[in-house]
């Protein structure tokens, strides 16, 4: 049984998508280990409560990132997670966090990128007057948005879409997106090549 | 009949796309009127007149960019053109050139912009291990790679691809594309919001 652990500052739909994905069978042998949340209100916690998972605020308000992170880790260790899935973790980790976790940490971004890092994504492809968006998983690296990338789906911007609706088709995606990618690394029949991360094959050993 | 104006700078296999979808019917009451390239040795310069179509070379070398552009254009309005599409033209076009036909120049980039703009797009988006990119036309502004957007097509990346089998599959979309956009642009049916291109429905007139 593979534990993941996630974390979460406000609703964390990822982090429902992926406990139903699991519910389902469709990640399997895996489980949801700890969902840690660095803000004390965050809606995310209420539910993982209510579903019976274990959650944790680990507050972050006042602490240095780095001492922050110590305790995360450290509580996401104590768990035995091998896997940690950002769910909406509006807090950029330190490196040494990173390194902790080595291509073991995901994050899911509502556009295609490197379209539209950073905050808002789905507004600001709306903005631009995109055709096509979409969204992203990737890893995790010391960079914002930038770790190499595992998952991408494209989602079709209409005529007649605003921003909400075109970032609820966005988050149907994500939601597909990420259970895809956890199967991916979980797997771990994968190899990245500068930031390429190709599917191993039989021949590439 | 409408009169399209081709300039390009290479071997221009996207006009030889227009030309093709314009003989096969799919651009109606449309003909190319001009080929012009700014490089005496263009390919595409070579095929026009091997298809029978007046071809130009207009010099660009050693010019000033708005006097080469005051000739480009004289030689498009003589030829009554009224949409120009730029098929791989290698000179970024003046404000001048650009206001003497308001959004009436399209072009079209292998990739899905706002991402990868520039020289190249093909082997940056396979360097940077996306999963999904594209091609785009768009209206020509004062700035590289950046008016409103017209049609994106998205292209996968394959495992198995290189930067040649990538660019060959978004070529495919390109042509695509392009016979789309110029319909679309052609028919006059649209309307740009901010930067937002949509068609426009019969009740928004």
């Amino acid at each position: 049984m593979r534990n993941i652990g996630i974390l979460l500052s406000g609703r964390g739909s990822n982090f429902v998508a992926i406990a139903d994905s699991i519910a389902a069978g469709r990640i399997p042998d895996a489980r949801i280990a700890v969902v840690i949340s660095n803000k004390p209100d965050a809606p995310g916690i209420a539910v993982a409560c209510k579903r019976s998972f274990e959650a944790l605020v680990i507050a972050s308000k006042g602490k240095a990132r780095e001492d922050h992170d110590r305790e995360v880790a450290a509580s996401l260790k104590q768990h035995g997670v091998e896997l940690v899935c950002l769910a909406g973790y509006m807090r950029l980790l330190s490196p040494w966090f990173v390194q902790q976790f080595p291509r073991r940490i995901l994050n899911i971004h509502p556009s295609l990128l490197p379209a539209f890092p950073g905050l808002e994504a789905q507004e600001q492809a709306f903005a631009y007057g995109v055709k096509i968006s979409g969204c992203t998983v990737h890893f995790v690296d010391e960079e914002l948005d930038h770790g190499a990338i595992i998952v991408q789906k494209a989602v079709h911007v209409r005529d007649d879409d605003n921003e909400r609706t075109l970032a609820a088709r966005i988050l149907e995606q994500e939601h597909l997106a990420y259970t895809e990618a956890i199967n991916v690394v979980l797997d771990g029949k994968f190899e990245i090549v500068g930031r390429r991360m190709k599917l191993r094959t039989q021949n590439s050993g």
